[in-house]
């Protein structure tokens, strides 16, 4: 038997944690909401670095006390086994594949201006970090706009924990600068995201 | 049936491309080996953008012309369903846990001050471009070092993918100005990692 999950902690304005938000309305699972406020410190407490030691919102608690972080892994162990996890195996490395581009190219870059446009105190910047942050990300969506021109969905033919993982960060691009509609590929498949059963917003909280 | 491995896409330096040689010798799986010269700009050529739109290595090519990009996704499929892969639900999470935290905290970091040690032409850098790698580089290490002090594995209690991954570029650390002697545990593990059968190092190459 599985445990189940009982607490996510999270910053509601996280992306990250919106992605798991999602993921447990679309499984059905009910959760328990903690906010772990990014802007206070709260990640860097002794008790939430016990749960998390890279001090990183989300965390899944499950009942059995298991902590799992990493949004990505989390989303990796609530898909498994279920409709948004393909069975095949080369789907599945599709799957890690477009998670570990999310880390790379939309988490740490659209994830990343987004937040500081928000919160600009937390960080210094310099134009030279923004602009690579615009040359990635917009690269990023130009590689997602390829396989969207030509497929509903980023594996295989369905919606899946790919589509999460990406659509968390990837709906939010214009808030740190970013111009959709250059992608209208892109555009559409938002669109699609958004219509599937139990699609929630980014402002919806536990 | 699965298609088989045909040709590992490569520059030989990379770490990244290390972490497929490494799995594809321990697993028995032959395949040919091409460099991509990233000094040359070998990577931007249409002919290897085709294969992975973002132009980087490593690529790994199958029989039926698949091409899998993003060497945590090519790990994942050459580790499913083998030895180096565990069966367990929440241990597979786990796998992708570690493959994320490397993305982010190995790969960009300890990963990048190497390259930049060796070829630091090829990118402008600042002293706190720096200052920030090496926080991140040793917070990360630590967070490694806690596993690795109460564990000889980093997932679960035999070695896998997670540890083929990390090794890649934990191993190399002091070339990017890291002190591994801070982190006893990761040493002994780095050790453990070396003495496992058909073990090859960074310098081999296909």
């Amino acid at each position: 038997m599985h445990s189940h999950p009982k607490t996510l902690f999270d910053f509601p304005f996280s992306g990250n944690g919106y992605k798991i938000r999602l993921a447990l309305t679309q499984l059905g699972l009910p959760f328990q909401y903690r906010v772990i406020d990014l802007l206070a410190g709260d990640q860097q407490t002794p008790e939430f670095m016990a749960l998390a030691p890279m001090g990183q919102v989300p965390v899944l608690q499950l009942e059995d006390g298991t902590a799992l972080w990493e949004s990505n892994a989390i989303l990796f162990w609530l898909a498994d086994g279920t409709f948004l996890m393909p069975e095949n195996r080369l789907d599945r490395a599709r799957i890690v594949q477009w998670m570990n581009f999310e880390q790379s190219n939309i988490d740490k870059v659209l994830g990343r201006t987004r937040f500081l446009k928000r919160y600009p105190h937390v960080m210094e910047t310099q134009q030279r970090d923004w602009d690579g942050w615009h040359m990635t990300g917009n690269r990023a969506l130009g590689v997602m706009e390829g396989r969207l021109r030509e497929h509903n969905w980023m594996v295989g033919d369905a919606y899946s924990a790919a589509d999460i993982c990406l659509y968390g960060y990837v709906h939010t691009a214009n808030e740190g600068g970013f111009d959709l509609s250059r992608y209208p590929a892109v555009c559409t498949w938002l669109d699609r995201v958004q219509r599937r059963p139990d699609h929630i917003a980014i402002t919806a909280h536990g």
